[in-house]
């Protein structure tokens, strides 16, 4: 079975709206086992979405059609799929009335053109919309299947899932199921991950295993198992997994959702340590991360951006010569310590650009590390692109650091 | 002149990850006046990304590739490129030796398989990339042409910016320069936008108008002239510039590239005043914000996260007793200024959620400011969505009070 994914909106091409849409579709079906190999976006214009829907039938099983079923004059989708099926347009009395209701339940008058929005190609099937005006609409065309739903997200969700998924599987007849698992990294690049787990991947055809790297959240190993059912499936997963973490070891900092801010205040929370960070080169984004997590507050005690100088030697009371030091590190994180009242503390300082600061050239940044028990450490690096890159790799390279300490106590 | 986009990866057909790039190249052909009619994904797959390939050209004069340049065994844009143009892939000595040094610089070796990264079709021309290890490539097929950029989103809007675009319009021969300025706005709706400068939307051909939702980078309105020339195009946008900001007034904040944290320090700066921060709910997200301006040091002392209650009393000496309150912003605002020394205060504090807090409920902020020769103030609002958004609201919209204060003095 295979469904490709055609979205509607010259609004789309404009890049004035992400079509999110044909991601959250592809999400679904994939979790279904039903193959989609293309995704496409065209704007209100008939012809093209006609052409569109008749070439990717050529080749697909079904296709969902996402948006363009508004009331205006530049929601085609209806013609569109009266032209493709060959058959005339028909107003759906039942429909209007329905439509006229949701008007009334707004307290508004309906406007005339609204009645477009009852307009079913004759041979056609409606799918009912019980929070909007637009119905969804399941085209058969020959051996094969259009359905159409509207582009306003929550709409569309509930009737991808509630009648095209369910007339999907019907057809398909297949009771596969895919499930997949994520494993992040930090610490390697995405071609040195390849290396260590190429034969893992050449092996492999169920679970197949993918890469995405996602920039500052890391490289993401992905395991993806199809299976007859879900408990098949999730063994096959859990099978893989253990064989890959025996070859990546610390470099997984987590699975799925959970972000290297989650991973460290897991540790931390289960030692029952609170932390508190001092930041300079990267003005609040450690801080900032850390607290993005729900329940934070239960370990994050604060952070200090010590952006000037004199507000390091005031507030944080350093005395290294030097900002952009080992010494200044070290410091920075013992203050983070008693200043906010933590069991653990964490900082950063370093040369974000445009310009070199005390002789040290731009992407040099040291780390520091106050952990109760050890020495206080401080770790530098030498981080390579723009301003902004140099502080989001120095919050999550922090951080891990963070992480491979407390899993160093054992 | 006509392009479409092409982005490849699997994770987009199975919305591991949201194709934001089309969204972005399609606005930026639009701002330069070349037609964009289609926009596809197909998955890591020789095969269909070459058929997509030769579908896309047979109507378009050219195709903007996105994603498949990377170092491992699924990246093929390279070896479709090759088919595409029946032409053999070259290993280009400069380019391995700039991928070695991308290594050497972040003090990591570089796999084996990263060397496939300096294969180029023969024919093709390479686009640098400065801040990556994937090189772009210009490819030319026929009389039309094929540009391959990276998916990672920095490093391709660099090559469409300096590269992709420059070559389409020199293809392009209209003699014409388009040349777009955007006003940043910050306080009112898009609809509410819309509504205010309709008749000059409908009044204008030349420049053209165009929204652009920017989350929590405001709504942006961008004119886009076409002209003969570079002076008569600044002409025509000089222009109807002057005619929106009559209408606009302060909701504009900054033109183009300029954030609402430009905007503030710009003001700091010409007093001659530096800036404090004492932060809660935004966990050091407006401190990171204002650091990200270059030169931020000038005028940013440093921000005090006071993430626990009580470091709130004991970093920033607050004594009210509800902390989400109109004493606790005033008192963190003052703080920040005697704290961190600085001239102006900023405060925020606030319930992020997931649960209410001293009996507040989810989204309630209070904004604190404290300027030199204005009595101290504090505000509330009560913000919608989710943790991130409220985090994310509360910054810009703390800034934007400081940035409408320090406009009200004069």
């Amino acid at each position: 079975m295979r469904c490709e994914v055609l979205a509607v909106g010259t609004e789309l091409l404009l890049g004035q709206v992400v079509d999110t849409n044909s991601a959250w579709i592809g999400e679904q079906l994939a979790a279904y086992g039903i193959d989609s190999f293309e995704h496409r976006q065209v704007g209100d214009n008939l012809e093209r979405v006609v052409a569109a829907l008749r070439d990717l039938l050529r080749h697909a099983d079904a296709v969902i059609v996402c948006g363009g079923l508004g009331p205006t004059p530049d929601d085609l989708t209806r013609e569109a799929l009266a032209e493709l099926m060959g058959a005339p347009l028909r107003r759906h009395r039942d429909l209007v009335e329905h439509i006229a209701a949701i008007f009334g339940a707004r307290g508004r008058e309906m406007a005339r053109n609204n009645e477009r929005q009852a307009d079913v190609p004759e041979g056609a099937s409606v799918i009912a919309n019980p929070i909007g005006t637009a119905p969804g609409l399941i085209c058969p065309v020959g051996d094969r299947v259009v359905y159409a739903v509207p582009g306003v997200p929550y709409e569309m969700q509930q009737m991808v899932r509630d009648a095209v998924l369910p007339d999907l599987l019907r057809r398909s007849g297949e009771p596969a199921v895919i499930r997949s698992r994520s494993l992040r990294t930090w610490g390697t690049s995405e071609s040195g991950l390849a290396e260590m787990i190429a034969d893992r991947v050449d092996a492999q055809t169920n679970p197949t295993i993918a890469f995405l790297a996602r920039g500052i959240e890391g490289i993401v190993v992905r395991i993806t198992a199809k299976a007859r059912g879900d408990e098949e499936a999730r063994a096959l997963i859990a099978a893989e997994e253990r064989e890959l973490r025996a070859i990546l070891g610390d470099l997984v900092f987590g699975v799925d959702g959970e972000t290297m801010e989650h991973a460290v205040l897991e540790r931390l929370r289960r030692r029952g340590w609170t932390l508190g960070a001092a930041e300079s080169v990267t003005g609040g984004l450690v801080g900032a991360r850390i607290a993005d997590v729900p329940g934070a507050s239960e370990v994050f005690r604060g952070s200090v951006v010590a952006y000037a100088t004199d507000v390091k030697r005031s507030v944080l009371g350093v005395t290294a010569e030097h900002v952009v030091s080992e010494e200044c590190a070290r410091q920075m994180a013992e203050a983070a310590r008693h200043v906010l009242g933590a069991d653990v503390g964490i900082a950063v300082t370093g040369v974000a650009g445009p310009t070199e600061q005390d002789g040290q050239p731009v992407g040099t940044v040291w780390f520091g590390l106050a952990v109760p028990g050890c020495p206080t450490e401080a770790v530098s690096v030498r981080l390579p692109g723009d301003r902004e890159r140099i502080r989001q790799f120095s919050t999550i390279s922090l951080l891990d650091l963070l992480r491979r300490r407390l899993d160093a106590l054992g």
